[in-house]
C-alpha cells in the first residue's frame, strides 16, 4: 500500500500538546502490515470519563458492540486500537477476540475489562487473532509516553496517505486546558455517526453526559458532514476521553457557560480532523464544499447536499474540471426533497451558472472552467423555497479511487 | 464520443418485425453530434393508445412534463425523440421549445399537439433550438418506413456503445401479434420509474388502462431493477404504444386471460432492454445480478440489493476481480433495513463465502477468485429473517466510467 500522499494533504502537521492523564505507546504486532506500527495502547488515569458516537450500520463490528455496551459506564482506563483487520463480520470468533483483547489490556493496565475501549480497522471478514496482543500490550505499558501524538496517529492508518492530527487550547478560569485529536479514514467514508476512527483527548474536567452531548452536537457538522464514497463503515468510531486533570472546577452541566467554550474548541478539533479525512479521500485531487441554502428545512438541505456530494456523475465531472451544473440539477432532482426546478440557483465558487432554473445570462464558461482547475472548490445551490441550509464536504472521484479499491484486499 | 463497444454487448442484434400501424424515419438534425442521426419521428395510425412511466426526479425535463400531461389522453399519433440535448433545466425556453416541437410535429403528421409524445436526451442545461426541427420533421413524413428498427435504435443513442433492440411474438386467439422495443442508456442510470429512454410498440389491441397497468407492473422488475451509477436521470422515459392492428378482439381488462399472456411478452421485451442498458453501463466490464433473499419484505430486499449494487466499494472490487464479501456486509449494514449480522449468508455464484455471519469453513479463496474472472457474475445474500426477495442488476465501476464522465460535456 505505498500510495502517494494526497495532493490535498496539509503542508505541515500540528503537534498537539501532552494531555495530563493520558499516556500512550505503539507497536508492530504484524496483524497485516509489515514494517510499520499497527497497535495503539492509550492509558488514562483513574477518573477519566468517556463519550462516543458509533456507526449506525446494522452490521457493526464486534468492537463497536463492545464500546456501545461500555459507554454506559461513562469511565475509561484504556483504549486499544489495531489497524489492518476490522474484526467485522467474524461471528462468534470476533466476539471472543474482542473479549480476549479487553482481558489482556485490563490485566496489563490493572483495571476492569469494562473500562477498556476497543477499535479495529482494516479488512472485513478476516478473523482477528487476539493472542497477538498477549505480551505486546504488557510490553507497551512499560513504554508509555505523553508525546508525540504523531505516533498514535500513524499506528491507526490503513489506506490513509497522511496522519491526521488536530489540537485546541482553551483558557478556562484562567487555566489552560487542551484537546488533542487523531483520526484515520480515507475510503468507506459516509459516516452515519462518525468516521471510521477518531479519538479526542482532553484534560478538561467535563462530566460524561456533558461530553456526550457536546460530542454528538458537534459530530453533526464535522464527521457527519463528510462523504468520500457514500459507503458507511461497519466500524465508524468517535470516542472522546476527558481526564479532568486541568485543575479547574468540573464542567458538570450544559448550562455551565464553560461548556459552550469547551464545546467550541471541541468542534474546532472535530471539524479539523473531519476535513483531513476528506482531504485524504481515496484518489482525491479536489476538495469540495457543497453548500445548500433555501431548502424547506436544515434536514432537507443536508439530504440534497449529500445527494450532490455522493453523485458519481458530479464527482467525476469535478475530477474532469468540468463546470457541469446539469449534473447538480440531476442530483437535486434525485434527492427526493422539496425542490422547484425553476427556482434553483447554482454557483461554482463565485460563478453563478444558473439562476431561476436556467443558464444565467451573464454566465461565462471560460471563467467557470478556470475556477474548476483549482484544488479547493465550492458548489452552492439555493433551492429558493425556505430557510434550511447545510454544508457537506467531499472530494472528487478519480482513477486513483478505482486503483486503490480494485486491489485493496488482494 | 468514439467509445469502444462494451465487452458485454450482445454478439448479434435482433431484428424486431414491422408493427402494423407504426412507421418511422430518422434524420441528422445536427443538434450536437455530427455524422450520425439524432432525430427520430415515429408515426402511429389513428386509434393507437399509449402508456408510460416517467422519471420521479423532482427536477424533470420539459419533455417529461409534456408527456405526463398528454398521457391522460391515452392516445398517440407520433413520437419525436432527439439525442444530444436533454432540454432539461432550460426554464421557460425549454417549455417553449417543447411546445414548438409538438406544434411542428402535429402539423407534419396532421393531428393535435396533445397526441405528440416527446423525449430528449443528452446534455442538461443547454437550450434546445426547436426551430431545427422545422422542415426536418416535415421531410421525415415523406420517408416513413416500418423497418429496420436498427435505425431508430441508433438515432436515440448518446454515450451508448451499442443500439438496444428487443422483440416478442405472441400467439393470441390464433393470430400472431408482436412487440418491438428500443432503448438507450448507459450512464445516469438508477431509474426511478424507467431508464433514460425506452419505447415499446405493439399491434395488440390493448386498452390504455390495461397497457398502463402492465407497463407499470413489469417496469418494476426490469428498468426499475437496474443501476449503473445510482444517478437518476431528469429524463427517464418509458412509453408503450399499441396500435391495435393485430386483428384480434381488444384486450380491455386485466381480467382478460390474454392480458397476462401479453403482459409476459411485454415483460420479456422490457427485461431484455433493461439488461442491455446494464450491459452498456459506462465503462462496464462485468454484468452482475445481485439477489437478496430472506429479507423481511420484498421492498426491504430491493433496498438492500440496491445498496449493494450502488456501492462504489462493491463495484470497484468486482472490477478488480476481488471476491471481497466484507464490502457486501458493509453495504447490507448501510441499507438501513432489518438485518442481523450473524444470520447473513453470502455467495458469489455458487461459492458460499460466508455463512451465519462469518467466513464459511469450506470457503476456497482460489475458487472464488477464479469465479470473479468471469464476465457474468451473481452475488447472492440471504438475510435469514423472512421471505422477502429481490434482484437488482448492475455492472462494475472501472476506469472507463471515470474517462467517460470526466469529459462528457467538454
Amino acid at each position: 500500500m505505498a500510495l502517494p500522499v494526497s495532493p490535498l494533504a496539509p503542508k505541515t502537521y500540528v503537534a498537539p500538546p501532552a494531555i495530563a492523564g493520558v499516556r500512550f505507546a505503539t507497536a508492530e504486532a504484524g496483524i497485516r502490515y509489515k514494517g510499520r506500527t499497527d497497535v495503539l495502547l492509550a492509558v488514562f488515569d483513574p477518573g477519566t470519563v468517556v463519550a462516543g458516537v458509533l456507526t449506525r450500520s446494522l452490521c457493526p463490528s464486534a468492537a463497536i458492540d463492545w464500546c456501545r455496551q461500555n459507554l454506559g459506564g461513562g469511565t475509561a482506563r484504556a483504549l486499544v486500537v489495531n489497524s489492518g483487520n476490522a474484526n467485522a463480520f467474524t461471528g462468534l470468533k470476533g466476539i471472543e477476540s474482542v473479549k480476549l483483547t479487553a482481558d489482556i489490556a485490563a490485566k496489563a493496565v490493572g483495571c476492569e475489562a469494562s473500562e477498556i475501549f476497543l477499535a479495529s480497522t482494516g479488512v472485513i471478514g478476516e478473523p482477528l487473532d487476539a493472542t497477538k496482543f498477549d505480551g505486546v500490550l504488557q510490553n507497551l505499558t512499560g513504554q508509555l509516553t505523553a508525546e508525540p501524538w504523531m505516533e498514535p496517529a500513524r499506528a491507526i492508518m490503513t489506506t490513509d496517505t497522511f496522519p491526521k492530527l488536530a489540537e485546541a487550547t482553551i483558557d478556562i478560569d484562567g487555566t489552560t486546558t487542551s484537546i488533542a485529536g487523531i483520526a484515520k479514514g480515507s475510503g468507506m467514508i459516509a459516516p452515519d455517526m462518525a468516521t471510521m476512527l477518531s479519538f479526542v483527548f482532553t484534560d478538561a474536567p467535563v462530566a460524561a453526559d456533558v461530553l456526550q452531548a457536546l460530542l454528538a452536537k458537534h459530530n453533526r457538522t464535522s464527521f457527519n458532514a463528510i462523504t468520500v464514497d457514500s459507503d458507511t463503515s461497519t466500524s465508524d468510531t468517535l470516542l472522546a476521553f476527558a481526564t479532568g486533570k486541568a485543575g479547574i472546577d468540573p464542567i458538570a452541566s450544559l448550562d455551565d457557560p464553560r461548556a459552550e467554550i469547551f464545546g467550541e474548541a471541541l468542534n474546532d478539533v472535530l471539524f479539523d480532523l473531519a476535513m483531513q479525512v476528506v482531504r485524504d479521500g481515496e484518489g482525491a485531487t479536489k476538495f469540495v464544499a457543497v453548500n445548500v441554502t433555501g431548502a424547506t428545512s436544515d434536514d432537507s438541505a443536508a439530504k440534497i447536499a449529500r445527494a450532490i456530494a455522493d453523485s458519481p456523475l458530479v464527482k467525476t465531472a469535478i475530477a474532469g474540471e468540468d463546470a457541469n451544473w446539469g449534473r447538480i440539477v440531476m442530483a437535486v432532482g434525485k434527492a427526493g426533497q422539496p425542490a422547484d426546478r425553476d427556482r434553483l440557483t447554482i454557483a461554482f465558487g463565485e460563478h453563478v451558472l444558473a439562476r431561476n432554473g436556467q443558464r444565467a445570462p451573464d454566465y461565462s464558461e471560460d471563467a467557470a472552467t478556470a475556477y474548476m482547475k483549482g484544488e479547493e472548490l465550492s458548489i452552492s445551490v439555493d433551492i429558493g423555497l425556505g430557510e434550511g441550509s447545510a454544508t457537506v464536504y467531499t472530494c472528487d472521484l478519480t482513477h486513483g479511487y478505482i486503483d486503490i479499491n480494485g486491489s485493496y484486499r488482494s
